[in-house]
């Protein structure tokens, strides 16, 4: 875009004509709160129109994962935009873009994974793989066997479905969510454990208990799928306690419970492997894929599913006719092209190893700054994720009243610092998701710019 | 993409790794129905890898709307992409992209409309649409008014709640659809009617008596909204009946019901209007837009809201803090650069009238050519939409045995003369929705091919 237009312009079409996402709606329609206008971005920096620079330490929504600004990819789009912006998919139909991406997906995808359908969210992904369960059991017969268990702070989209499988309760307020075939269980977050007596260990075995408690209640032969992120991401940014996954995954088998992994954050390195389910030894049903894949320079989102799964697909379309499921913009060629091209960096810059070290970095200068602070709670991370909570009293793991709002507090002085960090909702954590190409010297910026915000928080 | 990729590789990759959308999975992935590897398009004309060359008589699905191969779409791609490929818009952030096509947007819409929210899909435009329509009633304090009233035959999407929406039963089949909040009333299908004496003015009279009915039956208490395509698109390309939307309206009014006008398929110009609901004098609350909007050059949807609807929403967040609900990637940057250059190309080149005097110049000569036809029971259109439903006995309205796939069968013929059209869903019908582009020569070669399709399907 030009530069024709002047800001103050662009300020009141944004707040007479632009619904903004994840807003105070009336706030911003007064005038109440800024309008922030990003005009271009390059590495780990982005830069507003009044020339104001940030490190940013979130990488967008933790998507822009091989940084900004990179021209390999925008190239890439430039070049499908000219052949070809647009052709569906249905029947058969495909593009050399789209072809090569499911290719180079299954190619990194676990061994026991076979096909990949493309859409364009995160949400969307998760919504097609919940059809997909229930077209499963339908297919084996089991019509009862269809409602999903999700987590408590587990993060899967702000759809009514998908925002019903989300754990958190912003995304449910007013909105009339949960929706019926939805169950949650324990969150597997042990900072905020009920019983502090708990070890890690015990704390898992409590989950796994409480899952099991959950599924005898309903009767097994209802629960169609238990649907999670290998490691907690919106939620607070949350490893799994020690345990936990091996305690859990002999009950999914056990009781023939179909496993979503969804990898919408940690699919394509952000752990410091390729898919966080092999990073904790997960075999899934089905991987739900989104920011990764293109690094967000275009939609797509994947859903890609297992052997075992796609035999009863061709089974259910040789009985029932083509596949009732599908989206105009499925495998959208300038998403595919984008996706070729950011999986092809990711693999010759390295990425993926750069964000096992530099994540690993991270979070230790982060551990060493201000893990003893009396009002951090909680220093934690894996790969190129960390995050910080605070609480009120360190020893009694009380937390503060949320109405005082620390969590934006501290982003916000952060933010002044021209750092970019996210309050993460449900408490007051502060994470960072920065992208894969952070470099030594700006860890050390994110850390030193993190202490002096927790300072002028009044921590 | 380079073209070094052989077509029996790219097969290969094909069926070994690509989950298609509304695809028989197994016949695709056993290598029974074709590959087709879409490789460059230009106006009106597609080609694949092959060489082959076919006339669009489908723009894609209906979106393609100011035709392919537009240098100025694709420059404002690649150069969005290498200023800024990606940032968010949650909590007040924008690009100028994102900014200027809310305010193109707006001062194209309805005037009693206030802003418009972006998504990617058609699909998640309904699913935000829903989602507010419940908000709204939340925020009101009638939380027993949620249920959802949607036709027989009107295409909303195919998500869980979308596809419920959606009342065609090829997507319902096995996965459990429609779910319990949305009931289905009436299809406004003339040529379908049950009662072979009624005028086109009792048809409508009657739909609007079966709505009221069914409002009386469930309580107008425990009805939100009503959800419609203006005029009927995949559900078979049905302009509604004489008098239709006068007896309709009324009814919602009284009864507080909102109307949600799906304008996925009308919106940006297709009946020769900007908007559908002008077309046919409607006042809905909510508009949802996607595939005009951007001429699918890039993935970007919009839920428009009233001024009714969004003082409620401020209301809203006044009362509950910011609004639960955004996709990472709505207003994504390179949709919304598409979409400005878009809304723009179709000012500049006079597109909508075009599609206004070309679209009745196709349905006129389609009539001409085949209305007489003794299997062709209903030639019909309205804009750039144009239909032909054949039919075994046309002086007794009986159909074809849908086993016998009249309507496939058509296309098939037709895509072997390199014109295509849609088989649509639910009846043996051939659709045509091209490029507002279109030239009468290209009127002329669908017409004639189309004769000659029939003919060769042995009609």
């Amino acid at each position: 875009m030009d530069d024709l237009r002047r800001n103050d312009q662009l300020d009141e079409w944004d707040r007479g004509s632009f619904f903004h996402p994840s807003t105070h709606l009336a706030q911003h329609a007064r005038g109440e709160s800024p309008t922030r206008i990003v005009k271009t971005a390059s590495g780990v920096h982005i830069e507003d129109r009044d020339g104001q620079r940030w490190l940013d330490g979130f990488a967008g929504l933790y998507c822009v994962n091989v940084g900004y600004g990179r021209t390999e990819i925008a190239d890439a789009i430039a070049a499908q935009a000219k052949e070809l912006a647009y052709y569906h998919a249905y029947v058969g139909h495909g593009t050399e873009a789209a072809i090569t991406l499911a290719q180079m997906v299954m190619d990194r995808a676990p061994a026991h994974m076979s096909k990949v359908y493309f859409g364009l969210s995160g949400s969307d992904a998760n919504e097609t793989n919940l059809k997909l369960v229930w077209y499963y059991n339908n297919i084996l017969g089991r019509p009862e066997k269809k409602k999903i268990i999700s987590r408590w702070r587990g993060y899967h989209g702000s759809g009514l479905m998908t925002g019903s499988l989300t754990g958190l309760e912003m995304f449910h307020k007013k909105f009339d969510l949960p929706m019926t075939p939805v169950l949650h269980t324990t969150a597997p977050y042990y900072y905020r454990r009920e019983n502090d007596a708990q070890t890690e260990e015990q704390f898992s075995a409590q989950c796994a208990a409480d899952l099991e408690d959950l599924i005898a209640r309903e009767g097994a032969d209802t629960i169609a799928a238990f649907w999670a992120e290998p490691m907690l991401g919106t939620g607070g940014i949350v490893p799994p306690p020690k345990g936990y996954w091996e305690a859990i995954k002999p009950i999914l088998e056990r009781h023939e419970i179909l496993l979503v992994a969804d990898e919408v954050v940690t699919g394509f390195g952000r752990l410091g492997t390729m898919f966080g389910s092999e990073h904790y030894g997960l075999e899934p049903d089905f991987i739900t894929i989104a920011k990764g894949l293109t690094s967000a320079y275009a939609p797509l989102s994947g859903s890609i599913v297992s052997k075992k799964v796609w035999e009863v697909l061709e089974k259910g379309t040789d009985e029932n006719g083509p596949i009732g499921h599908g989206w105009t913009y499925s495998a959208h060629p300038i998403g595919a092209a984008a996706g070729v091209a950011n999986l092809k960096l990711l693999d010759e810059l390295g990425l993926i190893a750069n964000a096992a070290e530099i994540g690993a970095y991270l979070n230790a200068e982060m551990a060493r700054a201000l893990a003893d602070h009396p009002h951090v709670g909680e220093v934690r991370g894996e790969g190129m994720l960390c995050a910080l909570e605070f609480v009120e009293d360190k020893d009694r793991r009380r937390f503060f009243d949320p109405a005082r709002k620390i969590g934006p507090k501290v982003a916000g002085e952060l933010a002044n610092l021209h750092v970019i960090g996210r309050a993460m909702p449900g408490g007051d954590i502060l994470g960072f998701a920065p992208p894969f190409s952070l470099g030594r010297e700006h860890v050390d910026e994110i850390v030193g710019s993190t202490v002096k915000a927790v300072r002028a928080a009044g921590l």
